[in-house]
């Protein structure tokens, strides 16, 4: 039976958000003669005094930068996200609009203008996942902040507008799309099963083994059945927590020895610094009773063949449905070898 | 009440999928320092020998095209779906795949290399929607063919990788996720109200006026209240048909028209061959009654700001939610006017 899905044309199933990708194995040989990507380099200077992210530097608001040893977050100064909008509610004939009230900040995860997470030390990382926490707190208990979204944009490829390594977090009154879908099925599980969806998830690609990539006592890294983009990974913690402050001290290093190992095979996979867009999804803040959320982070690779030929995600995709052509388990294990 | 959209920060329903874009009206201003696109020109000879569109030419598996006068239709030599995949179903604990059956098709719209569809004439654009209905009429009575996507990618950054211009017919088994959506929204709003909703949707637009791009006897052109990308828009006909079939002699006409409008006014906005994937969104072909539909065909155009600065939909979009900056009426505004 699994063998129809090394050869034909199908369509998956994603548990957590309840929509299909179309996947077509066959499809690998394809030749390219569209659009290619300039290559991806790492930063060759520690300090770029014209960088607005780099310690002591001036920003565009005339702000200085501190002389940050380690990590350093600050609001973004032209934030999609404002603290004072109003939380008006819009209602005109069919039209609805609403007030969206929240914050977005910036966080620079090391002083160093060149390093990125694959080749940051342990010890670091750990410190970048503790301000997650840290900010995490923070913003959950800020009354009419329902939801905080902590993601990275890695890459000139990816709209990232500065190679200093930062990533941001934009935390807002509404539940976004993604994570109302997200809770929705998660629920059903819980309710139906009374275990998390994630947790019994895990325990099936752990005994199939062919997407999983790397793990250790508290993390799971594997490319998900359902995956979209064609190196997409997922690590998922093995104990079921509904957001990043359940993590013991043992767990958080494990998390951090996760982020290191699938960002170092990620740059190895085609010799080049690997863009891609990471997220972190936990339960909303707003103070209600999510038991069923097992908050997980998800990496968005574009790259598909190449560091220079990208996976688009245009017409059908943006119509129909999303579609991949290598399989989840040829990506993870080649991503496994490395 | 209105001034609201116009300042604050807000997020807006789309009535035809059921989720949100958060909206930034004050974000206009933001410097951008990232990535930039090479610009977009159209091709400068009517025939180019390499092109494995134009007539006369051999394609890589060996197939020599027609001599083609207006349009020319065949089957894609790397269609992402087959014709002969078997309707497996794979379920295993969590996991479910099915197989997809389909065809993949492209459309080459005139036999002059360098013609995009804002310079053709109006009776060529003509035969092109002639041709679409053609292809769906056959599509729709092929058994297990349930749902036909006609779409164009243009542009090299829209993942073409021909510029001779031309579009894709991808028709499948299984109903699409956005369909899905499309199809749910209609229904509830027809079972309800017992008319189509976007007929009800184009009143209140006629009569507010505001994101009114263009429009002629049959057809409104406008930016959805909704739009994602800062361009967005979408052509409706003003009476509702299920599919393009439904279009009388005259509507075609007035189709042809409004596609040429929209196109030459995107053209204009930063002189440049400006870049879109484009789509028809219908009735699934399953044989169901589907009396709630009403066909559109949207564009999502990737430009933001210039010909060489784009709207990337990344990390926060990619995890959270849609995000613009620009209003949607801002935007109908300044393609009205040229
Ligand atoms: O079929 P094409 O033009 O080779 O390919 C293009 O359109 C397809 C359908 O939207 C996408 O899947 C591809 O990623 C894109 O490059
Ligand atoms: O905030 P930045 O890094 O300037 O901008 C980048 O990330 C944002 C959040 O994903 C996107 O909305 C922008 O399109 C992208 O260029």
């Amino acid at each position: 039976m699994q063998s129809q899905l090394k050869t034909h044309p199908h369509r998956r199933y994603n548990i957590l958000t309840g929509e299909w990708v179309l996947v077509s194995p066959h499809r690998t040989k394809r030749p390219w003669q569209g659009k290619t990507e300039s290559s991806h380099k790492k930063e060759a200077v520690t300090y770029d005094p014209e960088c607005y992210l780099c310690p002591t530097n001036t920003r565009i608001n005339g702000e200085i930068n501190e002389d940050y040893k380690n990590t350093f977050v600050f609001k973004n100064d032209f934030g999609a996200l404002l603290e004072d909008t109003p939380l008006f509610d819009y209602k005109e004939g069919l039209l609805h609009a609403e007030g969206e009230k929240g914050v977005c900040k910036v966080i620079c995860f090391s002083p160093n203008h060149s390093l990125t997470i694959p080749d940051m030390e342990l010890t670091d990382l750990v410190t970048v996942v503790k301000t997650w926490q840290k900010e995490f707190t923070e913003l959950a208990n800020a009354s009419e902040i329902n939801y905080v979204q902590i993601f990275e944009n890695k890459g000139a490829i990816m709209g990232c507008s500065n190679p200093h390594p930062h990533g941001q977090i934009w935390a807002q009154h509404s539940i976004p799309t993604e994570i109302e879908k997200k809770t929705n099925t998660q629920k059903a599980h819980y309710q139906k099963e009374g275990t998390s969806l994630l947790q019994k998830y895990l325990e099936q690609e752990l005994e199939d083994g062919s997407r999983i990539i790397s793990q250790n006592d508290s993390f799971v890294t594997l490319v998900p059945f359902w995956a979209i983009w064609p190196y997409e990974a997922m690590i998922v913690p093995r104990r079921q927590m509904s957001n990043i402050l359940g993590l013991r001290v043992q767990e958080r290093e494990d998390f951090a020895h996760q982020l290191k190992t699938l960002t170092q095979k990620y740059d190895a996979l085609f010799d080049t610094s690997f863009p891609y867009s990471s997220g972190i999804h936990q339960a909303p803040t707003d103070g209600k009773e999510y038991s069923e959320w097992h908050w997980h982070m998800s990496f968005y690779p574009p790259l598909l063949r190449s560091a220079t030929i990208k996976k688009f995600m245009v017409g059908y995709e943006m119509f129909a449905m999303a579609q991949r052509d290598i399989t989840p388990e040829l990506a993870a294990e080649q991503l496994k070898s490395l």
